[in-house]
């Protein structure tokens, strides 16, 4: 495999780990500000969090900020201080690493842009920065990124809602900052919570396998989410995917699939990226998990961190409605899956109770029989079947009008949550569609562990990739 | 081609419309019921919807229900009356159409369940109740459906919520019943409203063909969106689709891809789903568009119902994350648009007051750049770009920042609305990623002409699909 990665994104072999981005002692923003904008609004955030005591700020105008003294020059920082935030224009970066670099501090995030992304002068500007930090040993985060964000010791170099540094089991790998920062809007809206996150912008030093290495040992995190423009060494990637994949799933979606979208993503963070079909190749030969869309990303992630690896590639579908319950097998059969039969006892079971025209038989239309709630638990504990779909779709108007009666979610479709429980071995995702009010209800019925998911085809597709890294991990 | 319909869901060559189903003079409801149901809901908000006086209740215990009059068989029923609506059990079915035959009622909605969907005592009432249609030339809908709405005449043979009965420009074929409601529920959230919908079941007379047939000459109808499970005859599909793609676009979910799916929509609704393949080809055959997941159909149809046709395939991306901007230019390129260079005019009017680090070029990434009210008009006035895409995204911690400053997204991102009324024969798609909250906001900066989807490879593929339409219908 050939993927010539740029001189200014090889990987910068230092002795020095990365845990400090993620865990510093002390920290200074060089080019904290009085107007708008990163330098105004992360002092501000790490105030907030607690980071008060162990924050200092920069700015050639000294003074008061924020209520805290604003130090003239990296140099006059006092201790203990192991982490360098700087905001301030490319043209000085190269100087303020060299403060930087006398203070003793080797570990920076580079959040401004105009570097290697922006043509000729930003590469030389990225090249004479590089050459500083080569000088001091100095690991580098950036430039054009913004950070880090750790939920467990509630630190983020990134301004980001309250929602989201509510702790969880997913970690992301990002290249650009705002969309780094756009993905934790979206997540904690699912449900979705955060370990760490980091946005790598145009990798003069630390890059994606660097942080993948220190994510697959991160005690808090599950399911590592990662989107990629290109690989800034395609063959170190491989042999990281395949160490990290063993010790927990990676899912990727890779951008820069096409020429012109190639094209679209070397002016945006200085990365070359190599053609697609080596990348699928190196992620099928890894265990690595390709999503096609933002969306099936999101979608799988939440599957993944949610749900425990299936023990075979048998689907069961119930369903209260037959078209999306045919929409979830197109899918899963051209992924891997199989639709057994169910056993003897399940159907036997289900259609004791089951009107006359009621088909017992995968996947399962209770239609309106009112037998979801008995169908759904013998689908789970079938031993012919090894993971669910539980398709729960109920016309809204009907919702509305049972809703003075007292009948809710929970009678027509069961105690997820609790069903859930008593069958933990096996992956399960609901999937509703309609109205939003109603989507809600399913989620509260489901509870924390089993993911509501609104597409029936991304339904069946993150199972079947759940049952492809199944193999992975354990063949 | 070679689709072999079984006999039950053949088209039956009446010379009797079916324009009826949609606007009766006076309905018969037959198995109307005081227990909760589609037998007591549909009398009840056919009455709200003011069609009491036109609205005719049947049940063999006579007596009176909602206020109205029961009468104890169809024959009692006085003029005018020219449809019925069933609600009996399916055994009961032949019978109660010898009673709608003599009364002279030639239009009827059977939404009973128990016929060819589920085996062969199913089959055999179902060929009992054609035999019995056949003798008075009946037409019926169904059964296995919730047949009609129509937002015209607010006509509906199903209960809907209050807010599925705004009047739009989407018509909507479904074969389920649950699935046709269930898409009602959502569409309206996103602003899609419909002209008339209908869901055919097991297709034992009125098929597809006609409905698109009659659909195509809708003058409240803009573009038609259906999901099939199986043509009920593939040559007759296909000749309807290029006569109906001709006069408004029809965009197609087919599910009963894989043996398994099929087997999974031959129980459900009746129908023999054909080979994926020869539906592939019908369709591109046709200028029918295929969806490839519900959430496709969905958005795909909003982008339709809303854009005007483009000249060309040229696409222009405005964008605030260059990670957003390259996934909508992969999926652009794989399906056929391009991403020509900006006319010279346009780069030098943006170059002028870009900051130095941005790329002025084709997807034109502004970053922080607040550069997006100058680019976006710029791109959507230049004569090298057929058709844009606006990705609006911005960290929510800013936009909460910014919120007290009286800074919005109509600032930051421009009147939207405004703008597509400047370039009204643009397509014009936006794409907005990150919180509910902030996505909403852009939905009302963007008025009801332009939609607002939360998928970048919907957006292109959207836009892509109506390229290939507009070459099908001026072609």
């Amino acid at each position: 495999m050939v993927l010539s990665p740029r001189p200014e994104t090889q990987f910068m072999k230092s002795s020095i780990g990365i845990q400090t981005f993620f865990e510093p002692r002390g920290v200074v923003i060089a080019g904290a500000t009085r107007t708008p904008g990163f330098g105004y609004g992360i002092p501000l955030m790490l105030k907030r969090l607690g980071w008060g005591d162990r924050l200092h700020l920069v700015n050639p105008s000294g003074g008061e900020m924020h209520g805290m003294k604003v130090y003239r020059e990296v140099g006059e920082v006092p201790d203990p201080v192991d982490l360098a935030v700087v905001i301030v224009p490319a043209a000085a970066v190269p100087g303020v690493l060299e403060e930087i670099g006398r203070r003793g501090i080797r570990h920076v995030v580079i959040e401004s842009a105009g570097f290697a992304e922006t043509g000729e002068e930003g590469r030389e500007i990225q090249a004479r920065a590089k050459k500083e930090a080569g000088k001091f040993g100095i690991r580098i985060i950036g430039p054009n990124c913004v950070g880090v964000l750790n939920n467990s010791n509630q630190f983020a170099t990134v301004e980001v809602i309250d929602e989201a540094l509510n702790p969880g089991p997913i970690a992301i790998i990002a290249q650009s900052g705002v969309f780094g920062n756009v993905l934790l809007d979206n997540l904690c809206q699912r449900r979705m919570y955060i370990s760490k996150a980091v946005t790598l912008g145009n990798r003069m030093d630390v890059n994606e396998c660097e942080v993948l290495d220190y994510l697959g040992d991160d005690p808090d995190t599950k399911a590592i989410m990662m989107y990629l423009e290109g690989a800034a060494d395609g063959a170190l990637l491989r042999e990281t995917l395949k160490r990290v994949t063993r010790k927990k799933p990676v899912l990727i979606l890779k951008s820069g699939r096409t020429g012109a979208g190639r094209a679209a993503t070397a002016s945006h963070t200085g990365s070359l990226s190599g053609e697609d079909e080596l990348y699928d190749a190196v992620f099928a030969q890894t265990g690595a998990v390709r999503a096609r869309t933002l969306e099936e990303l999101l979608e799988m992630t939440r599957v993944f961190s949610t749900q425990p690896l299936p023990g075979g590639n048998r689907l069961g579908i119930v369903t209260s409605s037959g078209s999306l319950g045919a929409l979830a097998t197109d899918v899963a059969v051209d992924e891997g899956l199989v639709l057994p039969e169910l056993s003897r006892a399940t159907v036997e079971n289900v259609r004791r109770a089951a009107p006359k025209w009621m088909n017992v038989k995968n996947p399962l239309d209770v239609g309106p029989s009112g037998q979801y709630t008995r169908a759904f638990p013998a689908l789970m504990e079938d031993p012919a079947i090894d993971m669910v779909i539980a398709v729960t779709i109920i016309p809204f108007a009907v919702v509305r009008t049972l809703k003075p009666t007292g009948i809710t979610g929970k009678m027509w479709f069961g105690d997820i949550a609790e069903i859930r429980k008593r069958t933990p071995q096996k992956p399960l995702v609901v999937c509703a569609v309609g109205n939003t009010e109603f989507i809600e209800q399913m989620a509260e019925v489901s509870g924390d562990e089993v993911p509501v998911l609104t597409s029936p085809e991304t339904a069946a597709r993150s199972l079947a990739e759940l049952w492809k890294y199944s193999r992975w991990v354990n063949g």
